[in-house]
């Protein structure tokens, strides 16, 4: 995952994990892990000021399954976390990350091509927070100088880590059911309402995205790390 | 302003007005006033309970100008206010009506024609609360039914009461020096990233939209209700 890229390019004891839960031994082991409640503005400051934090990644949320089924919490991690974050960046003079998702556009977006900037009306209260989540991160640019950076994630397929919940959670089960046939049909079953095809033309001019991995490479790469799983999945 | 035009068709006491501040001798003589603060959950229970509320009109906001000297209070009342008052009309059934603003669309936005649907990334915390609104309105209404509705206002410019503050304030301003020339250009004065023609056809299929008043007879009635100081001024 993404801790263990910037453990590498920065330093193990210079990337800090935290959570409101214990996480499992490996993850204790490999690094700096601590509480952090994003409810509790004064507990982010006192974790930002004791260990002098310069880059805030912030990937607290209620994913789309799970954040129906308690729209209470979602608002309130989603939304009131979110503002904790965005204000004790600007406090603290922080860069602070914070991920949206293709569910941020909605039924009425065009999906082929899908431009960055059009309508964007979705309908769980994860997508409609994550819409709420770049204009305050725009809206805290502007006013504050905030260094604020969003990308628009699509449904993230894991080999090597289990997701935390939401959408994300059934991607990871149909991609070992589904994957001798074609990755891409995964993203259909899921949600036929999402953008088909991203215009991602802004993101290779402005800041450089290039992609590292085609089809063939990806399905490669996750048939190596699930290889065993799967076979025995494909021997049923 | 709305609330004589309910209390006409629906009779004075079946209209309550409230605010956290006490209202001119005027209004408590007008029909039922109480104290209500959108930030108290259990109060807007109470009134609702207590007064058998079926019709919840949400005006409570910080707009733009004051919003902007006031961020963290903007916050609270336009968003956390908004939580409180979309749980409570679901709580107990009630109709909802949230204005949202021409603001909410934004520099990027299409402005002549302006579509009801298109790019909408403003810039002020009243703007962005108010694109959070229609959202979580409309999340809401499929979530769980609610009953919600909601118009984008222009700068309202009044001539029979004063407005609140942000933007509007300079429109009563504004109108009081420049309504010999043309109201119109008022508009581009305060404004001018701001929508120039609005397409209104889906709100006049939706539901019969049609205006009563042309600009002529727009003015004319503005200068019956503002002629004394319309000429004061013309005076100087």
């Amino acid at each position: 995952g993404l801790a263990k890229l910037l453990r590498k390019q920065f330093g193990k004891y210079n990337v800090i994990l935290s959570d409101i839960r214990k996480p499992p031994a490996h993850v204790y082991q490999s690094g700096p892990f601590i509480f952090s409640d994003i409810l509790d503005y004064k507990n982010l400051c006192e974790i930002v000021v004791n260990n002098r934090i310069s880059w805030l990644i912030h990937y607290s949320a209620l994913l789309s399954a799970v954040g129906e089924a308690n729209v209470s919490l979602a608002r309130d991690v989603n939304i009131t976390g979110l503002h904790n974050v965005l204000d004790v960046a600007t406090e603290h003079g922080l860069r602070l990350f914070i991920p949206s998702t293709i569910g941020a556009f909605g039924p009425m977006s065009p999906r082929n091509p899908n431009p960055d900037l059009c309508i964007q009306r979705p309908r769980t209260i994860y997508e409609v927070s994550k819409v709420h989540a770049e204009l305050m991160g725009e809206y805290y640019h502007h006013r504050y100088g905030l260094d604020f950076r969003c990308l628009r994630y699509p449904g993230i397929i894991s080999a090597d880590s289990q997701p935390g919940g939401g959408t994300t959670a059934e991607y990871v089960i149909l991609s070992h059911l589904y994957l001798s046939f074609q990755i891409v049909s995964v993203l259909f079953l899921v949600a036929d309402s999402w953008p088909m095809v991203f215009d991602d033309s802004n993101a290779r001019s402005d800041w450089g995205w290039k992609h590292n991995y085609g089809l063939p490479e990806l399905i490669q790469t996750m048939l190596n790390f699930t290889g065993s799983n799967f076979r025995m999945l494909r021997a049923n």
